[in-house]
C-alpha cells in the first residue's frame, strides 16, 4: 500500500517513518514536510541513516495515498482535511482537531473556533482498545493525545465497572521533554529541564477535554514535565463509591484487556519494575497498566505508563492503521523494548 | 555551642555537618559514625574536603552537647533517646520515631511497636511554621519526612481556612534519588533510576500519617521517583468545599507566610519558572509554594518544593535550631542556590 | 537451531535473549543463569514482558545446542570453556577470557593466569570488520570489549594505512552506567553517577591490551563514566606520520568500511547530529564513526560510538553468529534505533 | 564598593549577581541589561526570590562604579572597553576579548580582527594561581574560558616543572549544558543532550588559543557536551620527556598549589571520589586537580574539574577581583558545594 506522512520532520513524524519504513504492508512511502523539503530524511532523524534514501517532499507535491498520517500542530489539520480525504483512502491525524465531537470544546479548550464541524461526527477516536469496531468505516481516525491515552486506558475500565465516583477523578500526569515537540523553547532547554519537576499545567489541560469525553468522567488533571525523554505516566487517584479490593481490580483489568497485544497489566509483588515504568517502553506500542486499592482513602490508583511518540502517538497510529485495514494488529510494532535504557 | 550529629556519614549527616560547620554558633562539632568510625568527614563526604579536617567518631565516644542532631534509621532513635536526651541539652530527630503523637500508629505505619511511648507527647513536630512557639522548650523535637513537610506546608493553610473538603485530598509526590539514603539497592543503580517515573509507592506511604496529623485531613498519598537527585514536588490536588478564586488563595497563603523567611509564593503569570521548581532549591532551606483554581473540577492546585535533604531534612533541623535558640532563623542556611543547576 | 544464553540475567544477557527471541532462524531457547534460576526471565528483564514466557534454568540443567553465548563475568569463562564446547558446535564468549591471543598479558591486565592457554589460538576476536573469514571455522568467538570495539573500529583503518604514529596513540573513552552491569556497587548509584563525568580509569585499562593486540599501536587509554545509560564514545586522538587531508580520510574509512552493514561514517556540515552519537545507537547494532583532521597540531580524531550492549555486545555476538553460519548478517539486527531518546 | 555587571542576564551574570549580593565589600550593585532592562532580577534568576528586589537597568543607564564585570558574548567587549574604563576603575570581562597577548590569533581563533589592540597589551590573564602579582594594577583582567581554565591548572605544572613533551599534549575536554548559555539552540534542547556523549568540536576550539599561551605546549584539543549543567572536565594527556613517578607528580603539583584557596589535590587509592568530579563542584570556586603516571604509555594524565559557572566564570573573576584588591582571595566564595547532587 501508498501511505504518506505529512509533518514528516517532527518527532512524531519521524516515529512515523521509522515505523512506516519496516512496515510489512507498506511498499511506497512519501515523507512531506514544509520546513525540510528537499532534505534527505535521515539528516533530521539520524536513527534512519543507512535505513532509507527519502527526500522530504514539500506539501504542494503531496501524492495519492492508500494511508495519509498527519502529524501537524493543533489547528492545521481542519483546514486541510479535505484535501488529505481527496488525495487518500484513509486519514489518520494525530493532532487534537478530530478528537472531540463536541465542537463547541474546541473554543474551550483549543482557543479556536473549529472550521469544519460537520466533519467531527464521522471521525472515530482512536484508540483501538475502545474503538475497533468503528475504525474500519471511518475516513478519519484522531489519534489521542499522549497523557489522554495513557489516562483513559487506565480509567475506562473502572468507569464502565462502576466503581469509581465519576465526579471525583484526579489525573497527575509526567511526561518526558519530548512531548512538547522538536522545536522546544527556553523551557526545554537542557538546563533548565534537567533534573525538572515542573507542573507545567496545574488545571485546564487540553486532553481534561478527551478523557472526559472517553470515560465519562469529571477530571482534575495536572501535568508535570520530569527529566525524561519519551515517556508518560498517568497516575489517576479516583475516588470509589464502595470499598472494593485488589481482586476486583485484578478481574476488572483482566476483562478489559485479556486479549489486548498492546496493554499489559503490571503488578508484581517484588523487584525494581513492580509497577508501570515508561522507560523501558521507549520505541514500544505497550501500555503497561497498574493499580492499587486504597482502603484508606477510600481510593483507586490507577497507573498507566507508554512511550509518548509510540503508544502515545505514532506506534498507536499504526496499530489504528493495522486495525482498519484488518492487519495483524501487530504489524511492524513488534519492537519489545530495551532494558536498561 | 557544642553540636554532635549522630548517623553523620549519610547523605543527611553529611548535610548536617555543612551546615553546621559554617553556622556561626556552633563552636565545636562532633560527627559520629559507626560505619564510618574514624575515617576523615572529608573522604565520605568529599564537598567538605579543605573546608574541615574532623574524622568521624564510633557512637560510643559521643561527648555532651548542646544540640544534638539523630540521622539514624526509622527505628534506632526511640532506643537510645535517653541517652541522648542525658547527653545533650536538645535533641533534633531526623528521623521518624517521634514525628507521630499517637503511638499505636507506629505498628501501622512502621511496623514496630513503639519503645518509648511516653517520650512522644514532649516530642514537637519540627515545622518552625507551624509549631515555632513550642520549640524553645522541647527537649525533643522531631524533623518532618521530606515529602510531608512540603505536603503539610501546602496543605496547612487550605485546611486551617477551611475552605477544602478534609476528606478528599489527593497528595501526589516526585522525589530524587538522594531520598533513598547514600546505601541503595538495585532500583537506585543509576540505569534504573536514569528517566524514571516511578510509582514506588501507590498507597500506604508512612509521611501519609504525618501529614493527616498536621492538617487534619484524610490523605490519599502516592510516591514517585524521579530523575533528580535532590528535590520534592508534593502536588497537593484539594477538592472544596465552594468555589474558591485564585484571589482568595493568595490571601490564604500570604496570610499564613507573609513572615516567613523560607516560604516563597511562586505564582508567575508568564516564564520558565512560574511555579515552584525544586531543581533550584538544592541546598537551600527554601519550600517554594504554588496554588491554582481548578473551578471546572472543584478543586484547589497546591504545590510544593523543597530539597529533601534542605527544607526537607537538615536545613530545616538547624531552622528549628535556630529558632528553639532564638537565633536569627536563618543562620547559616543562607545560601540562595543555583541556576541553572 | 538451537541457541543457549549462559549468564542470561545481566544485562549483556537480557539483551542476547532479547535478539534471539526474535532471531529468524532460533528454533529453541534457553536461558541459563545461576543467579535467578527458577525465575520468569520477564520478571529479570520486563521489556520481554508479553515476549517471552521463559524462564531461567540453572546452569546444571544446561542443554546441547548449536551456539552458545557466554555473558559470564572475567575469569569465569575460561574454566568452564571445555564444557560448554562438549555441549555446543559454536561458543561465543562475550567475556574477556579468549579475546588476548598472548597468555602471558592475563596477569598483567587481569590478574589471573590463564587457566586453558592452549585454547587462545583456536579463538578468533569477534569483529566481522577485521576477522570476518575466520569466524566460520572458529570453535570459540571471544566477543570485544565494549570500549575496545570502538576504538579498534577508529582506529584500524588508519593504523593499517600507515598514516599515523603508532607509538603515540590518546584513546580517551566516556561511557554510559550500564557498562558497569546489572549489580554495581556505590559508585553507580544513581545519586552519584547522574550528572557524573568520571575518570574511573586514569591508565592501565584491561582493554588497553586488545585495542593494541589488534591496532598494532601503544595505546594511552583512560576512561570516564558520564550520564547515560547504554552508550560509549571513544575518542582516539592519533598523531599522524606526515600531514593528512580530510579527504584522504574519506578515502580510508570508505576503503575499509563501504560495505559494512553496521558501520556509518559520520561527519556532517551542519545540524545536531554532525558527528556519531551513541543515544541514538541504543538498541542497535551500528558503530558510527567521525574523524577530523587537525594540522594544527598534527593530529587525526577518530571517534566511534555505539551501544555498549549492543555492538558493543550482544548485537555484535549475534552478527558474528550470522556471518559464521552465513546467515545474512543483519539478520535479527534490524532495529534502526530511536530519536530522541 | 560600588560594583556593576554587564550581561546580568545571561548565566554567567546571573551567577555574578549570586556571588555580588552576598559579597561583604559589595556596597551597591547594578545589574545591566539590554534584553531584560525593567525586568525583576529575580524573575530570571528565579534562585535570587527573595534574595534581592534588584532590577535590570539598560546599557545606556550604567552608573560609575570601583569595579565593573563584563558577561557578554565574544566580540563585545572590546569595542565597549574605552566607555567601561572610562566608567569604573578597574574592568574584569569575562568573555574572550582580552585572553589573547596576540592579536593576530583573534581572526584565526575568533573570526574578527581585534579593534582595540592597543589595548591587549596592559589586560591580565585572570587565573590568580598564576598571575596573581600582575592582577592589582591591571585596568582589565581578562577571565580565562571554562575549559582553559580547567586545562591550564592541570598542565601548567607539568609545563613549567619541564616533564611533558609540549609537543604532544592532548586535552580532551567534557561540558555541561550551562556552557552554552542561556539561550542555547536546537542542540540544547533537552531531548537532543540527555545522555549525549557529543563530540562537538574535535579540533580548533577556541580555547586552545588560551591553553598554548599560558603552558608554552602544542595543544591538540577535543570538546564534548555531556549530560550534566554546569560541570567542566579536563583530561589532558602529556606525553613525558623522560619517565616520571607518580611521587614525582605529587611534589611538582604540591609545589604549585599548596597555598592555593581554591586548588585542591585530589588523588585517593579507595572511595567512590578518588579523582576530581565536577558535579560535586557546582556553585563553588574549587578547581578539583588529580593525576596518574602511565610508564606503559609514557604519558602522564592530569584531569581537572570545575563548574564552569564558578572557577570557569564568576567566581573565578570574584576571585580576581579579591586578589586585585588586596581581599582575603576566599571572600564571598566560601559555599563548599553539593554532595550528592
Amino acid at each position: 500500500m501508498k501511505a504518506a506522512v505529512v509533518g514528516a520532520s517532527g518527532y512524531v513524524g519521524g516515529e512515523l517513518l521509522r515505523l512506516l519504513l519496516r512496515h510489512p504492508r507498506v511498499e511506497s512511502l512519501q515523507a512531506v514536510s514544509a520546513r525540510a523539503a528537499g532534505e534527505p530524511v535521515a539528516r533530521v532523524h539520524p536513527n534512519l541513516r543507512k535505513s532509507t534514501a527519502l527526500a522530504f517532499d514539500p506539501p504542494e507535491a503531496l501524492r495519492p495515498s492508500d494511508v495519509l498520517f498527519a502529524a501537524v500542530p493543533h489547528g492545521e489539520s481542519a483546514p486541510r482535511m479535505a484535501e488529505w480525504m481527496a488525495s487518500a483512502r484513509r486519514v489518520i491525524d494525530l493532532g487534537a482537531d478530530f478528537r472531540l465531537r463536541a465542537a463547541d470544546r474546541y473554543p474551550e479548550y483549543y482557543g479556536f473556533e473549529h472550521p469544519r464541524p460537520e466533519l467531527l461526527a464521522g471521525a472515530v477516536y482512536g484508540l483501538p482498545e475502545l474503538h475497533r469496531a468503528a475504525l474500519a468505516s471511518a475516513p478519519v481516525v484522531a489519534g489521542p493525545g499522549c497523557m489522554a491515552a495513557a489516562s483513559i486506558l487506565a480509567l475506562a475500565p473502572l468507569a464502565r465497572a462502576g466503581v469509581i465516583d465519576p465526579e471525583h477523578v484526579v489525573v497527575d500526569t509526567k511526561t518526558g521533554s519530548s512531548a512538547s515537540g522538536a522545536e522546544p523553547g527556553p523551557a526545554g532547554a537542557h538546563a533548565e529541564r534537567s533534573g525538572a519537576m515542573r507542573l507545567y499545567s496545574p488545571a485546564g489541560h487540553r486532553h481534561t477535554a478527551e478523557i472526559e469525553q472517553e470515560t465519562g468522567c469529571r477530571v482534575a488533571m495536572s501535568c508535570h514535565g520530569v527529566e525524561a525523554v519519551r515517556g508518560v505516566l498517568a497516575t489517576c487517584h479516583a475516588y470509589v463509591r464502595a470499598p472494593v479490593t485488589e481482586k476486583e481490580l485484578w478481574r476488572i483489568y483482566r476483562a478489559a484487556y485479556a486479549d489486548e497485544p498492546f496493554v499489559r497489566l503490571v503488578h508484581e509483588a517484588s523487584g525494581v519494575h513492580r509497577v508501570p515504568e515508561p522507560k523501558i517502553l521507549s520505541g514500544t506500542n505497550y501500555c503497561d497498566i497498574g493499580f492499587a486499592a486504597d482502603p484508606h482513602a477510600g481510593r483507586v490508583v490507577a497507573v498507566a505508563a507508554l512511550d509518548n511518540l509510540g503508544k502515545g502517538a505514532a506506534g498507536n497510529a499504526v496499530q489504528c492503521w493495522n486495525a482498519a485495514e484488518g492487519f495483524p494488529e501487530t504489524l511492524g510494532l513488534e519492537f519489545p523494548g530495551l532494558h536498561p535504557i
